[in-house]
């Protein structure tokens, strides 16, 4: 092997060759999966989301046979995280899109939650794209968006462990302490994190298991933390001060 | 409560009040962890990223307190990931910035991987930032990156595991299959989603154990992916092919 072809070929190691020799029978079984062939993944920004709860989502989805994942706001260009740190580009402008297969709907801080909860244009346009869509999701708080948008009620759903009841007194849902829950075309993700295990999720019901576990694989999600303490539930009432302490501190 | 008190409080659940009290003694105790009091962390974005590599790690370490966090490229503006679907905007260009607590590599497929390893100017800021960082970091093939800066010689780290023969063979870097990799102030992680588990960890370093632990509740990080797949030293050679197969296809 000379140096440049393996340069060329350092992300294949030693599957390389066989990985061309079958590339045209994998690409033919991702073709035959379960709908749709070519995913349009649509993800509303908003200003002050959570880095993590749009990103997550679209590292797994974009790797969807045929997917496209486009990031969406009310206008085009860039949008702030609930830090101000960082900034990503909406490609869309809502009245640009009026069709998704997937609608993904983050999770933001107490500013960026409560402006989208009270942006009806948005609210709006998440109806409208609900109508249509085959599945309608959303990561953390972004539940809280959907509800605003009546999307949830009656419902089961899950949200951020310290918006769950919020969620369950100001819109009627059923809340379950889960990484997501699935009801009906909706599929709601518990915090940040979360929306990392809900779109394998969604990527098994779009193009099955095989898919999804390789996904997982070709996205190393093997996690180790090195500690415990994501859980809500068992952590004690130090710790939840501190992690709210911490993300208020954060937040601009 | 009212309704507009409960809006106002629907992140903070029922640890609200306590929360507001202990906030000065938090704050006390977040100042008086270790170095740095107020870490800058910048991330170097550079075409055909990974979106993943850069945000789960963004999203934790903007917990930690006093922290910013800057996404730094070539030259401001967005720069697209692998995809080309998303963009990320590079709010400083690298000749603004000549010093930071915390450089942070991301990976990505091997056209961005391959521009990043021979862009002498990339590799020239990264090894003047590494003269004075704290910590010197990657996420997947970002090791690939700080080797060709010559930051690895000699030295264990982790990588893709798809990487991990050409990083030895390449470089004389030793290999180690793990999430992180802490060789010195270099801490290397595994592919893509690895970043945040590194995260993690470099939080706990350089803020303490409690603090990390808090920011792993506040991005609710308590993993349950649907498939236990994501391990390469557990996956069979289909399974290897078909996850290389889909980042090929999805990557532009």
């Amino acid at each position: 092997m000379t140096p440049s072809t393996s340069r060329r070929n350092m992300l294949r190691g030693s599957v390389a060759t066989a990985a061309l020799a079958v590339g045209p029978a994998l690409a033919g079984t991702a073709h035959a999966a379960p709908s749709p062939g070519t995913p349009h993944v649509g993800i509303l920004l908003y200003d002050g989301y959570s880095l993590l709860d749009p990103t997550g989502p679209a590292e797994i989805l974009a790797r969807l046979p045929g997917a496209s994942v486009t990031m969406i706001a009310e206008k085009r260009g860039a949008v702030r995280t609930d830090t101000r740190d960082v900034a990503m580009v909406a490609d869309r402008c809502i009245a640009e899109v009026d069709r998704l297969d997937v609608l993904l709907v983050p999770g933001a801080g107490n500013r960026g939650t409560l402006g989208a909860m009270n942006n009806q244009a948005l609210l709006d346009w998440i109806r409208q794209i609900h109508r249509q869509s085959l599945w309608t999701t959303s990561v953390c708080t972004g539940s809280l968006i959907l509800a605003a948008a009546g999307l949830l009620e009656g419902k089961q759903a899950t949200t951020y462990w310290a918006s769950a009841e919020y969620l369950q007194s100001a819109f009627g849902v059923t809340y379950l302490p889960q990484r997501y829950v699935h009801s009906g075309k909706i599929i709601t993700a518990a915090g940040v994190s979360a929306g990392i295990d809900m779109a394998l999720y969604l990527a098994y019901l779009i193009a099955g298991e095989d898919t999804a576990r390789a996904i997982q694989l070709a996205v190393e999600y093997d996690p180790h933390p090195p500690f415990d303490s994501g859980n809500a539930a068992d952590a004690d009432t130090p710790l939840r001060q501190r992690a709210l302490e911490l993300l208020a501190a954060s937040q601009a």
